[in-house]
C-alpha cells in the first residue's frame, strides 16, 4: 500500500540494520540535515509549544514573501507541501484532471478521493523524459479542469524551462483549467527564475504553485509547506476548508529561520553541484545502469541487465544496509527503474561501491 | 471569523503587551506546560526531522494502546485532535447531523464543508447545561447519521455518565447512527474510567471516540491527537482519504514520552484538584458572575451585570494583560458568557483580582 521512499523504518526490519545506520538514498532529502538556525531556533522555543499556532502563520508567510519576493496575500501555508496539495484538490474540485508522468503518486490519490476521472500524458524514456510540450497543449482541449504537473520532476529529474510554462499556463487559463505546479524540489534547481513559476503567481489566477521545506532544508520529519495561489477566490475557498492550527509552531519557527540561512543555501548548492555530477558519471560508468540526466537531488537509473529488476536490486542493496527507491509502482515507470537520492561523498562512495559489486555479479550471472 | 481561545497573538496585539507576558486563561491547557520527559524526548531526537514519520505511527499507537489498555487496531494518530474530527466526518459523510450544543465550532464547520444539514441540541441554562437524556433519545429518530458531542463539554464543563452515554450509544446502533464522543478533555476528568467511552471501543462499531494530547500535556504548538474507532470499516475509509505523514516526527516522541510521565499526569490532577475548587469558588464569591460547576480544567461563567457584557470584560481584562475567553460565539450561549481556563496559583490570584477590581468599579457603576 505504501508507496513512497523514505520508509528506512520498514527497510530497517527487513535488514536487520539500526533505522539509524541505514544510508537512505530513497527520500530526496538535502544530506546536509537540519540548518544549525532551525535547529537553535526549535531548541530556543520549545517554551512556545505551550500556545496554539497563531492562525494564518503570519511570520511565516512574510518570510516566504520576502524570500521570494512576493505578495504576502498569494501564501498558504501547510502541514508539509501535501496539506496544500490535497487543499488544492479539494478547493478546486475537478471532474476531470490531467496528470503528467509518471509523477508523485499523491496527485492520483487525492483526485481519487474526490472521484475525478483521471488521465495521464506520458514523459517518454526515448526522448530521456522530456516534455513534448506541443503534444500536451493540443492534449488540454479536452474538459480537463485541472492539469497538475512537478517541475522540475518527481522521479525523473527533468524540468520543463520557463518558457514553455508560460505557455502551457496560458492556453490553460484560455480554456479555464487550473494548473497545480509542485515545485518542492525547485530550490535545488540552478537559476531556478528560469524555471519556477513563483514569480508569475500574481498574473495567473488558475495557477496554484506548491512548495516544500521538507527537501531542500532537510526536515521532512517536521512537516512544513506552502503554497503560492494566484486567484484570490480560490485561496479563501482554501482557507474556508482547511483545517485550523495544521502547522505545528516547532515547523514554523524553524521555517523562518531557514529560509534565513544564506550560508546553508550556499552550502547546498555547493554541495548539490558537485555530488549530482559524480554521481550521474559514476553511474553512467557501470555497465548494466542508464543513468537519466537530472535537474534536482535525485537520479532516476534504468537497470539494463535482464537478470535483475528494481525489486531485487533493492532487496539486494537492502542487504547491505543501503535504502534505494523501487520506482516500478510510479505510473508509467517498470520494474526495470530505481531512484537514487544525491547525497555526500562519503554516502555516495558506499553506495556506488556497493552497487557495483551486485552489478559486476550479475555480469557474470548474465554471462554464464 | 476566528472564533476560538488561545489566539495570544491577537490578544499581545490588542493590548500591547509581549505575547510571552499576556495570562492566557482564554486556552484550556495544562498549566504546568511541556512535560520535561517530552521536552527532553523532543531535544534528543532533533536529528530525527531528516527523516519522514513512519507510516501508520506504530510506536506511538503502541503506546496510546497501552496507556488505554486497547487493541491497537482501533487507533488512529492525527495532526491534532482536529485532524480526527475532520477526517472522520468526512469518511462518515453525513446528510444530517445532531450536535450537543453550545459546543466547540470546528463541528459544525466541518460539517458545512461537506454541506451536511446541521440541527442543534441544546443543554439549558436553567440545569446548569446538564443533558437532558431522555430528551435527546426522543429526539435521535429524526433521519440523522451522525450526533457530535464532546464529553467533558466545552465550554460547559458539563459531564454525561458512563450509563447515559450507553444508552445513547445503543440507541443510536438500533438508529444506523454514527456517533463522534469528543474527549478532549476526558484526561481531566476524575475516575474518567465512569465517564470515558474508550472502553467500549470493540464493542460499538458506530463509536468513535477523539482524544487529545494538546490540552492534558500542554503542547497545542506540537499538534497531536488521536481517535478510536470501533468499526473496521470506517477506519480503513478514514486511513484511504487520510493525508500521508500528517503527524510530524517531534509530536509523535512527544507523545510517545508524556504517555508514560506518571509524575507529571500525577501532578496534574493534584493542580487541578485545588486550582479548580479555588477559582470556582472565589468566582462565586464575586458579585456579579455566576460560575457553572466543572468536571475538567475550565469554567463556564455567566455575567449578570447588565452594564457589562463578555467582549467589553474581555477587552478590559486584555488592558490588565489577561486575556479571557469570550464565549458569545458558542451556538446557543450569548453575550453573557465567558470562558475560564483553571491556571496555577499565582497566576488565578492575578486574574481574580483584576477580575474583581473590574466588578467592583462596575458595581458602582450600577448602582449609581
Amino acid at each position: 500500500m505504501w508507496n513512497h521512499g523514505g520508509n528506512i523504518y520498514s527497510a530497517a526490519r527487513l535488514s536487520g540494520y539500526d533505522g539509524d545506520k541505514i544510508l537512505d538514498f530513497s527520500a530526496n532529502i538535502n544530506p546536509l540535515g537540519l540548518p544549525r538556525s532551525a535547529r537553535e531556533t526549535i531548541v530556543n522555543n520549545l517554551d512556545k509549544v505551550v500556545n496554539y499556532p497563531e492562525p494564518g502563520n503570519p511570520m511565516l508567510v512574510s518570510a516566504i514573501a520576502s524570500y521570494l519576493g512576493l505578495n504576502k496575500e498569494h501564501i498558504i501555508c501547510g502541514n508539509g507541501a501535501t496539506e496544500i496539495i490535497y487543499l488544492t484538490i479539494r478547493a478546486v474540485n475537478p471532474h476531470k484532471a490531467l496528470i503528467l508522468a509518471p509523477s508523485f503518486s499523491e496527485y492520483s490519490r487525492a483526485l481519487n478521493i474526490i472521484n475525478c476521472d483521471i488521465e495521464y500524458f506520458s514523459l517518454r524514456e526515448e526522448t530521456g523524459f522530456t516534455l513534448d510540450t506541443g503534444g500536451l497543449l493540443s492534449t488540454l482541449p479536452n474538459g480537463y479542469q485541472m492539469l497538475i504537473l512537478c517541475n522540475p520532476n518527481n522521479p525523473t529529474g527533468t524540468i520543463i524551462n520557463g518558457f514553455d510554462m508560460k505557455r502551457i499556463l496560458e492556453k490553460c487559463r484560455k480554456l479555464g483549467i487550473y494548473m497545480l505546479v509542485d515545485e518542492a524540489f525547485m530550490d535545488f534547481v540552478e537559476e531556478q527564475h528560469k524555471f519556477s513559476l513563483s514569480k508569475s503567481i500574481a498574473e495567473y489566477q488558475n495557477l496554484v504553485v506548491v512548495r516544500a521545506f521538507t527537501k531542500f532544508f532537510g526536515f521532512p520529519g517536521l512537516r512544513l509547506g506552502y503554497g503560492l495561489v494566484g486567484s484570490n477566490r480560490l485561496k479563501l475557498i482554501m482557507e474556508n476548508i482547511k483545517e485550523p492550527w495544521s502547522v505545528n509552531i516547532l515547523a514554523e519557527k524553524a521555517g523562518v529561520a531557514a529560509l534565513g540561512d544564506r550560508e546553508y543555501i550556499g552550502r547546498t548548492k555547493e554541495w548539490l553541484d558537485k555530488e549530482r555530477e559524480y554521481l550521474y558519471e559514476s553511474l553512467k560508468d557501470i555497465k548494466g545502469l542508464k543513468p537519466f540526466r537530472s535537474h534536482t537531488n535525485f537520479i532516476l537509473v534504468k537497470i539494463l541487465h535482464s537478470s535483475l529488476d528494481a525489486g531485487i536490486l533493492q532487496r539486494l542493496m537492502i542487504d547491505r544496509g543501503i535504502f534505494i527507491r523501487n520506482a516500478e509502482n510510479f505510473y508509467g515507470l517498470n520494474n526495470r527503474f530505481i531512484r537514487i537520492a544525491v547525497k555526500n561523498r562519503q554516502a555516495n562512495k558506499c553506495f556506488l561501491q556497493a552497487l557495483q559489486e551486485i552489478m559486476q555479479s550479475e555480469e557474470h550471472f548474465n554471462e554464464s
